[in-house]
């Protein structure tokens, strides 16, 4: 395509003098430069992307109780010092310590073929190990975790193949509604008798990477060894059943639990000039899976929520309220470092007028989700939509932010989330291919910039 | 990240009955279940990303005058006439015949090398050669058309090197402005004695991939031959001046001008049931650069532009005013296709009500640009907003189409382009990683459902 040159200019600006910003009288003009202002340094300034590059690929594979995520606590810790935090504090939280062990193998013997097939399979996070010499069975697909009481699940594996659904817009509501089968399918497939289980990846796109993520294993829980299979597989594997339902399976999966390990939230600060015992904070999580380097998720996060505070100082602003940015330990397989979090605000009767999260990639964004107790901070935040349109933001919806700011709401926090376009989310999502080069540098600078602005807002607005 | 599994379902139909849809009361309720019905076909039944493949893959190089743009125009014509055209017609145009020849050679000798450095580099659409021997001088670096005169660039090359600007939040903004130095660079350059021309690539990413792109030739005109640099290669270059301004580069440039060539534009129509005398027209273009796939630019837009035919057809709408597809030939070096077809159209007194433009690449959809004389098309078309909203499409600004639709507009037509998300469209425009792997299926699907709906609101309600 061509663009027409005469393309009118519809934004002058690219002063950085914040004192000429805040001598406008109109609020709406101070904000809309303000938001200018945030944008533009976000936009030709920010070290977010090589930040990026440095955690996803000095510190690929940061599981809980892993080597590489105490790695990146000290990365996080040196990073938010050089960007200018007044204060750095590592807090303690134990977390859980599961391990792949030798990569897992899953192949189907087929009446077509004289050897077995290779499935391209990932053992999902938290699932038992098989014998050493694997397990062998027959197949039962099923569309649904209903559908494993109606069949002859006993001594079989069971193969939980409902896609996620295209229609949805929102590629995170089809990767919520399809994702029971992973959470719960190990669980009720042991409930029935089943030897095993096979859970297609949660993505929509149709390849051969298989997707891994947490299954739910109460303490004391029967369960059986469970893997994802890339959705190539588990297309090959359903056709290969329709030729013959005699196919057999073979699982050989190595995991194992050990003892809880020491992590740390990483929280830095800068103290609010009017209101320093209530505070804005802006976080993501440092941990991945392990053998995903993270970059979408949530890498993204991690230096989104640093570049905000980098922002705020570059152009000389002073938060009213102290801002706070969180890094969090074990969001993927656990959730412990936002609840240790959580409950130690709750014991130091903290106040966060905003804990913003950014957990959902690193695409160019469009809105906020938020929630207060009240109710109403998705529609007191859409009094801002004309400042946010001229970037791409118009969604406020009603939400809970996000797993490691929402356990603060029930402590009366407002929480929020951003929300970037979600299209691509889940061809990446813990994968081996969530990769730098997978995410842009601009859209990634200006989800930081949406994060920085919203803060601007509730430090000097309210919500 | 999760997504909490409580996530609300907004919207429940998938049913493909008309019949039901047409029965509902209300008209605004009546469109809303026909665009959730476009966007559901859409999204789980389009061919448009492996017609997107077949396209790039038989006829990379689709530049005006090659055999692989004729093959292209026969492709399309057969796809037409599958997805069910009533009738097709082969629109005769004449385009205009460069060719790049044996590959561009530019290189730098810099004091601090032995041997000369490569600088990866593309000649520029219509650009002269260079004598086979290649031209070697000094370099003069300048910033804008303007600066060349203030400079002594008496037999040297004229280096511009104006990056793009990265505030602009739509790159096709930043993109026009810029642009002036490859349009008008190598004249300008001529004008003052320059013996060649180097031009920054017009792209925001930092890599060292060049960005080919048409220069202004009118006949008659003196000029140098012009190649576009990477922007690594314009950096480096950049900072080897700095070094050492005695610098000098050696550009060697093959192309030549042949003949016109013939071509044609491709048209296919479904006559309208009530108006077949006014034209609903979609659209895109056939052409690429020599030297890339072009799946963004624009196999995008071909595909999407058939795609709507195709879903209008498969929930078995039948349009009221004429629907007709067009695949304008030649818009990257000569715009001779939308030139003929306007031509023919007044010819005819054809009357359009819409002609609707993708060519901004295959990229999430935000919304449209429209125009029309009495330059209130924009803001009849914002009354559907509320329609488009939960597609995440919310942009209806006043513009002027396309390239290929805009010559429609002196004529009394209403234009509009379709608008997806900008920010990557500029790493891969005219370049040879133009190639299918950087479009996601479900971004061409939606922009093209957005297509189709807007096609389906003005052919019900008008504009």
């Amino acid at each position: 395509m061509r663009f027409p040159s005469r393309l009118v200019t519809f934004l002058a600006g690219s002063a950085l003098c914040l004192n000429a910003v805040f001598a406008a009288d109109d609020t709406t003009a101070t904000d809309e430069k303000m938001l200018r202002v945030i944008f533009d340094t976000a936009l030709t300034t920010s070290s977010a992307y090589e930040q990026l590059r440095e955690l996803t690929t000095k510190f690929p594979g940061r599981l809980a109780g892993s080597k590489n995520l105490e790695g990146a606590v000290l990365w996080g810790r040196d990073i938010l010092a050089s960007t200018g935090a007044d204060t750095i504090e590592l807090q303690p939280v134990m977390v859980p310590h599961w391990e792949r062990g030798a990569p897992e193998v899953v192949r189907y013997f087929g009446r077509q073929f004289v050897s077995p097939v290779a499935l391209a399979a990932l053992a999902l996070g938290g699932t038992i190990a098989t014998p050493p010499e694997g397990v062998r069975a027959q197949v039962v697909e099923v569309q649904s975790l209903d559908e494993v009481k109606t069949k002859d699940v006993k001594g079989k594996i069971v193969f939980y193949n409902r896609p996620m659904n295209p229609v949805h817009i929102s590629t995170g509501q089809a990767y919520g509604e399809a994702g029971d089968q992973r959470r719960s399918g190990p669980i009720e497939a042991a409930k029935y008798g089943a030897v095993g289980a096979l859970v297609r990846s949660l993505t929509l796109a149709i390849d051969d990477f298989p997707h891994t993520g947490n299954t739910s294993t109460p303490p004391g829980t029967v369960t059986v060894p469970a893997v994802a299979l890339s959705t190539v597989a588990a297309n090959n594997l359903s056709a290969a059943l329709k030729l013959d339902p005699a196919t057999t399976v073979e699982m050989i999966v190595n995991a194992r639990k050990l003892p809880d390990a020491q992590s740390h939230n990483v929280i830095g600060e800068i103290k609010g000039s009017e209101f320093p015992e209530k505070i804005i904070l802006v976080g993501g999580h440092l941990d991945s899976w392990d053998i995903a380097a993270g970059a979408h998720d949530d890498g993204a996060g991690i230096v989104q929520s640093i570049e905000v505070m980098r922002v705020l100082k570059a152009i000389g602003y002073k938060p009213r309220h102290t801002l706070r940015v969180v890094l969090f330990t074990n969001e993927e397989n656990g959730i412990r470092g936002a609840a240790e979090y959580s409950t130690q605000a709750k014991a130091k009767n903290e106040i966060h007028v905003l804990a913003l999260e950014s957990d959902s990639g690193g695409f160019a964004p469009r809105g906020f989700n938020l929630g207060n107790p009240a109710g109403n901070a998705h529609t007191s935040a859409a009094r801002w939509a004309a400042l946010f349109q001229p970037y791409g933001l118009g969604t406020f919806q009603k939400g809970t932010g996000g797993a490691d700011v929402g356990p603060l709401l029930a402590h009366g926090a407002t929480v929020a989330g951003l929300i970037p376009d979600s299209q691509r989310y889940f061809d990446y999502h813990h994968t081996t291919i969530d990769t730098i080069d997978k995410v842009n540098k601009r859209e990634l600078e200006l989800g930081a910039a949406a994060m920085a602005a919203l803060v601007y807002l509730v430090d000097q607005r309210g919500l």
